[in-house]
């Protein structure tokens, strides 16, 4: 069997390591050179060749920088000969490019997929894309983990009496519905109408919130604004307290002093995916690093990878305490 | 400019033929034949050459029957020197395999939407994708229509106090909201769980409906068995009054008579982008070969094509009843 | 070396777990579903990570079933990280369509193999290809079987005196010349004429036949038409009786009721790449599994399959006796 | 429209001279230069922009170099920007290169087809492949015309009483016997053993030639090797004189002498689709330049090629005599 | 013909204004979001379908922000069914990656080139490449542009006696040799020595330069290092003064006040590939604009763009004042 | 790990046979066969299942048909299951047509790379590419060897008092500068100018070498006549002596006696990446097997080939002597 080579791009160093420590690998080293024309170069400075290689970046702004690394990446490994090639992308940034909602656009989440495919990538490992369906914009193998059994390990042990998952939008409310049932609590959902391009409103809250305590659960959260949208439409319906819980808490623009200060939201739980904002102490970062670890190593051991998320999807198996791995 | 080329499979000759009709075009002949080993064989009958073909084949059942169908002539056209070659498949019935619900199957959608690129497509025209992300997974442009201005054109005209578009699934919710919008009126949905492969059912209405009157909206209706499922739990929630609206009207296995019979659905509304029933008087069918032989033509002419929908979605303009073509 | 993952459509289970048995593996569990639009899907029940998988699968009625069926579980063990898929195909019934006989018509056999292809098949196990060009059709390795041997063992031990093999159609003689060398006996053929697209005589035999004992050898009999036409001519040319020999034994629409009543057929002889039909005992049936596992196992090891057929094409060896494998 | 441009390679000049004045277009300049490393460079002379490019060259010894040429000029025309690039190769040589008739080596008619699409070719017109199937090793389409009217035409106003057409080869009898029908008389073939790799004998005549005068047929003969093995054999079957009939005239080797000074071969009939060689003149040579011209005349109005052979081929129609143009 | 439509990017739109301006086309509307996540959209405003579609957008910093607005403003063309899309990039800054210099680096110049083909472009215009070479890593036609005769204007009414033209670099020395026959001067080159990877020295002049007045021409300059170092050297060698001219005036980091201050450079001529420093009134700036104009108005007229420059490279005809247009 | 099977085409067997006996792995067997069409056929005579093959062919003349034997080859070997297919080709001869330096050509380089890939080749192990760009025509790794180190060793022990390095062309000077330092001298190069297609002169020599003794350096010499005209130049410019030294010495027309009686020349030194002439003993020829040998042997194992050569670039480490394998 070939060695694994892991590398880490310049997005997440932290999340690569923490992933290699898990795993029991170094993580070799590489070195990006930004020209003076502003073009990148990168030089992956361990033998590539007859390896199994992993390149880890998530896709946090600057984000075209950092695509453009990984993209240099998997060039670069695969022209040094590396058997296979595996782009790690714990935050697929582009998936929100995801349809045509307006004409003469590209649907960024394909475009993205092609070119991994075009630089080399023979897979792609992610987590919690904006939509399922992304999945199939990728032409190679895609091993799609979820953080949702990690975020639910944060609820298990509480009292969750009265208290309500809630999907900020109606149309993504597939991942709150399976949470709520893994927690065992009713689902709700708010109903987005967008006014004009750049101006969305929460005009309903779909289902019973009143007098409860909310999760609100959404896949990204960037500034913030649909969540404290919906913090709005919750006190109106009569819910005034919410634990916020994302996988991809990227919390960009104001996005820190808006959350970490609304009176009603009590904590907000997030993952590793992407970095921490440096000026948040109280955030709760769960690590997904064990989870990537480990799905690289079944991928290496030619083992099942679908298996590592028994009990998380009701769809396959019955709710249950997440497997110790 | 080239010429246009029409030919029409064996899975829905009547709608090719009005799509002809609005378009003012003969439908050229074809003929396809069975060998005795069960393979197809299509001959193209009229002159391909540096013309635009059109080939019109709605994926209905036998469903990989029409599919080889519709790949055989596409290649024949290619084969035959066409300028283009655009498949229209007013219902692309592999939609719904649009995600890895389960491990290792096939997301089918991207594998028939890879098939028809590497038999020769240039261009599919299609209408009401089960997700909007479908789009994404061809290679080549799609024009995506929508039946939802003529499906909300058949209500307009009536007393809609006191009604509700109630969607069956939660996670498809976003077409009915923007249905609902259309026609200013409220939304509601039901919440689906999986149980085992086979079985599905609703344990919830999210929204409010006692009392109401529904307008079911689904994009496709096949057996009717979510429909009937939604139907009791919308009376348990007590909206005992249902219009049943859909795009994509199958009706396969015991359909007809489930909704025909059922004593609170009201009317059961549809289009012809699949052959009606023959058994069914009452069924309301909307015909889209207007907007398809529209959409074909602007096409040709080089016009927008999306423009054709101005008014329908409000993303991009305030409701407004549908526009003359 | 990796590990072989067998997995078997559902177009002729028998066969494969006979394949499967000569090879001393199982036969792993896939679950084919129909959905209610008729849409297939394939679930792979074992793991393909790293794994060569293999997928038998037939092109017999159903046909465009059964494709797709292929197709499905090409994709499905695919995107889930096999190391290689190899489609072994016994009967590729689309070899038929190998040219264009008809303007506008397209070239399924080119057509299929691309389909495979992009599906994800990495090779192609086959047997006795209507005609030897339709290997080129293949982008990928394809391992081409032949049963010439096999039905040649049938006739070995007999008195062969004033014996002749015919070949229905001179434009495939060349096979039936093999096999009467293999035989060491004289050919013949007879001379077809299409007088419409349905409609085909044999005006001539060409070659000696006057009384003599027919060996009829065909690659494959669907309808049985053209061999009862060829009975008609041969008896014209007094030759009264004759065996009837072909690899893929299809037997459709009247053919069993035509075959086995045929006053001057003294018995037909097949093989089981595809299934035989359920109501004639007499049929000789030669099985070919032995030939695939022992194909399959030497591709596994790495091992030359061509060499598995020396003695039987005397374009590389003289005549003799099938090796023992 | 856009406009055509024809540049020959330096195969067959005098050829593309003939089609061109045929066409009413002028054949357009280019020079081919050797560089001292024996690597080639084709300059085209003319502008291709926005042009339909055609690029006449038949395979004919030096057949690499003559590759060579033609790959470089389909790949300069397609860099130059024209809109099309259509190979008319009037002798596709890698045609015999059909099948894997032994282990490990290149099926050479597919790779040709595809470097020439590498190169950037959209298109093929060829004539008389050496097998039908061989079109199916195109991805791109291909016109594959045919000289047996103009070869026909030239036995028609002959009395042919006691004719019979001979193939050389059983396998690749299927032409004699279209040519037979097209004259109305009788067919016969040899039955062609290889003993060795570079040694076949036509040990038998199937089909009745004793005291006849023979039409041989083939699409192509080199050395001349089999034409005179099938004339030995044809003397001993009492049959001792034929004119000899062939699409491609090469005439390599000692070809020329061979069959001028055979006793038995009243003529030899051949087409200009490869050069004539200098020392024979009683050698019949039908040009096939006028159909060359009025497919390329139809390719580019956008009109049917197949119906150019109507009256040829008799699975499509009654024989009957060539169509003027 | 098809209509031609003119998008511009958020490069350089001064640039693409000209450029329509001198085309006499207006520039079309379009319009670029940056969600909140850091990921671009572009969405173009004015019809594509079956329009020849232009896209002008230089690759200057932020350059990977350029690239992917650029790549995703093609796809969404491409998407819109453009009839063709051409990227027009006067400035690809990737061309610099044009070869291996240390081992395990990505050939940057040819993975962009293929990631503009894989979003759709089907043409490149580009100006002064790096390399001639990187033509090459282009699947898809380039017209290559070239700003030496405009350049050269800027010197042909001067008196030069005693003058030199100097390359930085012994390795690209060709093109400085072509602009110095151009003028009728002679030539000289500095030859580059790299001490470390951020280290470059010139260790020698090759060439006679003392007491002359120096023309040092480059195709990028960046920092301006080079051309310091080079100053420095030229001085050692008794040349104290030039005029500094290069095609892609960047001018990132010092490079400004390092020539504008430095006493020696008596000026410095550029063009508007690049968006020209706000800061440097003296910069001497020839605009391209009319020759990209000019290229593009005969790529759509399908007339000649290498004529365009007859007289500037005299491997093709003998110097001469740039030909009007 | 897979076994190595190494094959040679007939442009070069001693080279490979040196290779393979370096490599300690026997040259298995292959047969080419012409046929009397001149097409060629191979046939590989070894089993390449699941092997990991290379093929050794330089392109030196007969170019073209060396090429097309090295394309049957690769494709053989794929089309036999090989697991990988390596074109090993010590002298890639259409590296000189390597940019568009004529409108209306092909960039041959690029074209012939994209064949291999074509053909099936998985990779290219090379030496001394005419422009280090041309590695990027390829879309396989390129392992990219150099034999600079070779030819500096012939001359290392030698006094260099008073000598200098010479390229022949300005634009190819890197090399020369190169190799300059890693023998401690200066460098100086000719400036070249084309006249016409045909006619090269060199107008100047840029550097000094007046009394000194030259060291000319070159990557390919074919018919010499560069280096003769620039021994006249040299001679002109007061240098009367050189030592000629190049990697491929091809040698074609009447390099030998050119290069061998002129009175200036005191020795030519090449490799044995090509034949050498037989009538001229007095060649010095150092062999580069050993180098490819080794990089085989690296590749097999997955150890870095680039570190082969440190010592030899001095982009990447001091200089010093080639290092023992």
């Amino acid at each position: 069997m070939s060695q694994i080579v892991v590398f880490s791009g310049s997005a997440h160093r932290p999340l690569a390591e923490k992933i290699c420590s898990e795993l029991g690998q170094p993580l070799s080293p590489s070195q990006t050179v930004r020209f003076s024309n502003d073009c990148l170069q990168v030089q992956l400075l361990a033998n590539c060749r007859r390896r199994d290689v992993y390149i880890i970046q998530p896709l946090v702004p600057p984000t075209q920088d950092h695509l453009m690394e990984l993209l240099l990446m998997i060039d670069a490994a695969r022209g040094a000969s590396a058997d296979s090639v595996t782009a790690v992308i714990p935050h697929y940034a582009y998936a929100r490019s995801d349809k045509k909602d307006a004409s003469r656009i590209s649907i960024g989440g394909r475009l993205v997929a092609d070119m991994l495919t075009t630089a080399g990538a023979d897979r792609v490992v992610t987590m919690t894309l904006h939509a399922p369906q992304v999945h199939g914009f990728f032409s190679v193998p895609v091993d799609h983990l979820t953080a949702i059994g990690e975020l639910a390990d944060h609820y298990r042990s509480r009292d969750l009496t009265d208290t309500v998952v809630v999907s900020p939008d109606l149309g993504n409310a597939k991942t709150a519905s399976l949470f709520a049932r893994l927690l065992g609590i009713p689902v709700a959902a708010g109903s987005k109408q967008r006014q004009a391009d750049d101006k969305v409103v929460i005009d309903a809250i779909v289902g019973d919130v009143a007098g409860k305590k909310a999760i609100v659960l959404d896949d990204e959260i960037a500034t913030g604004g649909s969540i404290i949208e919906l913090m709005n439409k919750l006190e109106e319906e009569g819910c005034t307290e919410a634990s916020v819980a994302c996988t991809h808490g990227l919390f960009t623009g104001k996005a820190v002093e808006r959350l970490r200060d609304h009176p009603s939201i009590t904590e907000v739980v997030t993952t590793d995916t992407v970095p921490a904002p440096s000026d948040w102490p109280d955030l709760q970062v769960r690590s997904v690093a064990g989870l990537f670890a480990e799905a690289i190593a079944r991928i290496h051991a030619g083992e099942s990878v679908s298996s590592l998320f028994d009990g998380v999807d009701p769809a396959h198996a019955p709710p249950q305490p997440k497997l110790p791995l």
